[in-house]
């Protein structure tokens, strides 16, 4: 005999065998139901309402008495107001008759992600790291089988997963863990190749994180590997920078020191167990929980964290210890979290064009669109650019330095409560107003807004606007001659900027800002112009249709104020968007959905690199790019702007 | 044009192309020579000698000049002495005309090894680690390859190695060593898929350990992966015995304790860590040379060595929790050796028949013997038996204890020097005479032998023996009416035989042969016994046609001895042999030629296990087989010395 079975709300609908249970029938009919249990009636996720009455439209008579009677694992699981409203379990319950059936939300099966860091993304949940719940049967005098044989056996024949290796600290605990709840385990299960964590009974919580380590900031993202969830994030600054604030003089302090390597490894590794054991601390979890990590950074940093000799990286012809993507146990590399763990490492692309850019890639995969020419650009240290779309796709990375970062600026501090994240400066006034990271107020003169320094976004706005008021003129140079107290001489007898006076600040001192801070943000834009405009001419385009900033910044970077210190290139400023830490939502991306990897593995292997810096007209090109916004180009999208400001001719 | 090409001794010739290298010349002919360096001229090892002279029986002519001229390589590495005589390197010289080639022994390629252990033993030679000499492109600003890439790349070209990993620790140092001998290296690769570790140049040194891990004693041999030798051997106790001395009270041990299994783990552990770096301070190597341990034991030691949770191997249905053979990191283990190395894990059988009773049938091979029915006895605290051949093999375990193994023997220890190996006792006189390890000279009363105890071959030699003179009857009970000083009550009024009075012993004091140790052989000869005729009683058999003696004992066990004291049932006398410790063959083997990996897994699946101590009849028959030589059962192979024994019926 077969019935009509209706599921709401996708409407699937067809004919089911009588016996079937109504979760096999969801299978045969496309709808995708929960059942992390795989139907042993344990976990109470397939739950689904049954609607009784004639539905015209369908023809059938929906009754309860249509299906099996209600079973002693539903009286346990399902709440008395869910009885009275007809819910049952999809997986115990046997079709009888025509049924209509409504799937509610939280029965749903996600197979997507959706990140919301910085820009709203959405990805496959597939990761790489999956849970997997067997019921197996007790060893007896007469069934030779061992434990491992036993849980393999299981996973076979529940899931179809075959030939499994297992980690040898998850065999070690085996023989308790299996007879801990009468046979039935929880594996996680790594690239459904490995099994490296077996926990006792129904067990669906398991976690990862995806850690983007700058050179200046760490930021790590820990992720519920069942749902997708972001649960927290959080940052710290790279505790290498003891040992040296850019790329070259830690890999010189490598080689100078012979622990060198060591010490640049242990502190960026003590680094991360610090935030592992922040992290799942503050959401109730502990490290052991996390059973994977993703990991992207540039080729230097790589080399550092993985304590792989660097030296070679400082050196042409700059060739890596290793490029393509991989895997190492946790342990391998010293981090406490689950001690049968995997670090995934994205792949290298070329010279100092590192896995953060092939993280940003994943992220904004410029790789599939097709006409608009688009410049990303990774605001970093080390700053990384790409130029193209799915026809052809340029890279390069040049040496910003730590400024926009909030390094090697008077004020300077990274992002996090307290940084001035958006600024403005009044052209008639020369007055100052700012906000600052979690405060939702504009302050200024007169009003406290316990400022610590500024960040990244804000120290982009501050040159912006000390330009746009006349404050510096276009080659960076403050004027002395303008009529505020804001203005004036430090001890040294240089002159500077005051944007908030001491007794509005958070660190009774004046915040100012100095022609040191304005040289030091001139030398990283320009960096990042020539960059850019060196990969137009590799690739043959005199325009840019669309402008990507990305960056591990408090908030985003405001468009106009880095179009008008010169940052990139003139673009429809409609055009320009900031998207926050791309790098770090390409580490989850790749932690989320395992299908990111082999994105990374094809987008490194294609992606063109440029060394620009070895070009024939770097120098000239560079000192062009110094002047606001720039010596020779033009920036029709903000004339307007520029006509405006005073001397600015 | 071609040329006659001729290799000596093996008489290979045929023709072939002008401007092939003799090397070539000798693949297509089928000549095996040495080429570890992959004919770049580096190794030397692949010296030949040209025969010069008109060769009637072939009709060529040989001359110097069919040859390509001598090369700078040629004249470094070859000494003077060998230029005269009209050696050449086969990889450096081309063919020019007909020639008659010497290939030398040293040149001709090792592919099998000789164990000569305990027995001779012939294996092919293909150990799992391979070492490999390659030559890398250097690197440039226009070759973007990574240095792992590179090494790939070359392994490939060179030797069809395809899809290769590399050991995280193997990565690290990669990019120092590819550039310390100018982009010349030697891989160590395990199975052919995973590098394990790099060297600068052309290193041909690599190392493994074969160790047989018994509950009382740990064995371990030393070998060269080149050449299959065995460098040098070493055996230690084994330092769990200061946790229990059987393997019931080490479960025991790790269940009443919260660092139980940590602590059996760790002391035998370092245990190996000290026989390690002994062994290769010895040979002048270090541990770091050691890339491979393959590891022997019975499933207690297996699990209690690896940190397994042992305790439901000590109670019913006694399921392991992995029997499959497998790899782990010698780092996860705590071994100290190549930080990269393998330990290979040999498989379990069932039960408590462990991977030492496989490792004894790889090295005894009795699944490739047709006809003849084969007792294999392995000797231990716990005694391992197989009965059958290839169409049917069964095993069993038995509770052995450790009294031949010298434990709970008054004067017992282990096979060391010092140890009495042999030993007789005239019937008439009631005087002993005994061999010493270290020592060719039989020592009696008198003379000064040094003997500090007695080990395994001795105590069997020695029950044997006082059985034979009527010193004890057949019942094992000592008779105190003999005339002779040398019987006579210790301290407790017990009866005891005086083998070495303390004048002539190594220690100062009486060597003596009590009662009690009388008692300890007979349990654990009966144990042997019945699990032998047990097994007798499955396969349908009332004869053995051989037996053959294994364990880790100084030196061979006496045939004849062991018979007399009835530790097993009666067969021909000339067709009983001792092995030696086949365990350790075995675990040699493995780690010698990955074959034998295949075939202890394939031997472990297909022996069938027999639980003998749970037969309706097993006090019974273990109760009679107490008795000198049994108490029924009747031994035609030796009536006639049974005939001789003073009041013997």
């Amino acid at each position: 005999m077969e019935y009509n079975v209706i599921f709401q709300p996708s409407g699937r609908r067809g004919k089911v065998e009588e016996g079937k249970s109504l979760l096999t029938a969801s299978h045969e009919l496309g709808v995708d139901i929960e059942a992390p249990c795989g139907a042993h009636k344990v976990c109470g996720k397939c739950k689904v309402k049954i609607e009784t009455g004639f539905f015209e439209k369908f023809g059938i008579d929906s009754k309860i008495e249509n299906l099996s009677p209600l079973t002693e694992e539903e009286k346990k699981i399902l709440k008395a107001e869910e009885l009275t409203e007809n819910y049952r379990l999809a997986c115990a319950t046997l079709i009888q008759g025509d049924v209509l059936i409504f799937v509610p939300e939280e029965s749903r099966k996600a197979d997507q992600v959706v990140l919301d860091t910085g820009k709203e993304r959405v990805f496959k949940l597939d990761p790489a790291v999956k849970n997997y719940y067997v019921e197996m049967t007790k060893a007896t005098l007469d069934d030779h089988r061992d434990d491992l044989q036993r849980l393999q056996d299981a996973l076979k024949a529940e899931f179809g997963l075959d030939n499994l290796s297992i980690d040898y600290f998850a065999l070690r605990e085996l023989p308790n863990v299996i007879r801990e709840q009468d046979w039935k385990v929880t594996a996680s299960v790594l690239y459904d190749r490995e099994i490296i964590d077996v926990k006792p009974g129904f067990a669906q919580k398991w976690y990862g994180i995806g850690i983007d380590v700058g050179t200046t900031t760490v930021a790590a993202y820990l992720c519920d590997l069942k749902t997708g969830q972001m649960l927290i994030k959080d940052g710290m600054m790279n505790p290498q920078v003891r040992y040296g604030e850019d790329v070259l003089s830690r890999i010189t302090y490598a080689m100078m020191n012979d622990d060198g390597r060591d010490k640049l490894h242990d502190s960026i590794i003590e680094g991360i167990n610090t935030l592992a054991s922040r992290m799942t601390e503050k959401v109730g979890l502990t490290p052991n929980d996390v059973v994977e990590i993703t990991l992207v950074f540039n080729t230097a940093m790589h080399h550092c964290l993985l304590n792989l000799e660097p030296k070679f990286m400082g050196r042409a012809p700059f060739a890596p210890a290793i490029s393509v993507p991989f895997d190492v146990k946790a342990r391998d590399l010293g981090i406490n979290i689950n001690k049968s763990a995997n670090i995934h490492v994205l792949p290298v692309e070329a010279g100092f064009v590192g896995p953060d850019n092939v993280s940003v890639l994943i992220a904004e995969e410029p790789y599939k669109q097709d006409e608009e020419v688009r410049l990303l650009i990774d605001i970093g240290t080390n700053g990384e650019i790409d130029l193209g779309n799915s026809k052809k796709l340029l890279s390069t990375s040049c040496a910003t330095g730590p400024a926009l970062e909030g390094a090697q600026i008077k004020f300077g501090m990274r992002a996090a409560p307290g940084a001035i994240e958006k600024l403005r400066i009044d052209p008639e006034t020369l007055e100052c107003t700012y906000r600052v990271i979690g405060d939702e107020k504009w302050h200024g003169r007169g009003s406290k807004g316990n400022a610590k320094g500024i960040c990244g976004s804000g120290i982009i706005d501050m040159v912006a606007e000390v330009f746009k008021a006349g404050i510096i003129n276009k080659t960076g140079k403050m004027n002395a001659k303008l009529e505020t107290d804001r203005i004036r001489r430090d001890e040294n007898g240089k002159l500077e900027y005051v944007l908030i006076y001491a007794e509005d600040s958070g660190i009774d001192k004046d915040i100012t800002v100095t022609q040191g801070d304005i040289r030091a943000v001139q030398l990283a834009k320009s960096a990042l112009y020539v960059g850019a405009k060196m990969l137009m001419r590799h690739l043959g385009v005199d325009k840019i249709d669309r402008v990507t900033l990305a960056g591990a910044f408090g908030s985003f970077i405001d468009q106009e104020s880095s179009m008008v210190i010169g940052m990139f290139p003139d673009c429809d400023l409609s055009k320009v968007h900031a998207v926050g830490n791309a790098a770090g939502d390409g580490a989850q991306a790749a932690l989320l959905d395992q299908g990111k990897r082999i994105e990374a593995r094809d987008v490194a292997a294609s992606v063109e690199f440029i060394e620009t810096a070895v070009e024939h007209d770097f120098q000239e090109r560079f000192a062009e790019a110094m002047a606001f916004p720039h010596q020779v180009d033009a920036f029709p999208s903000i004339q307007h702007i520029l006509d405006k400001i005073p001397g600015y001719k």
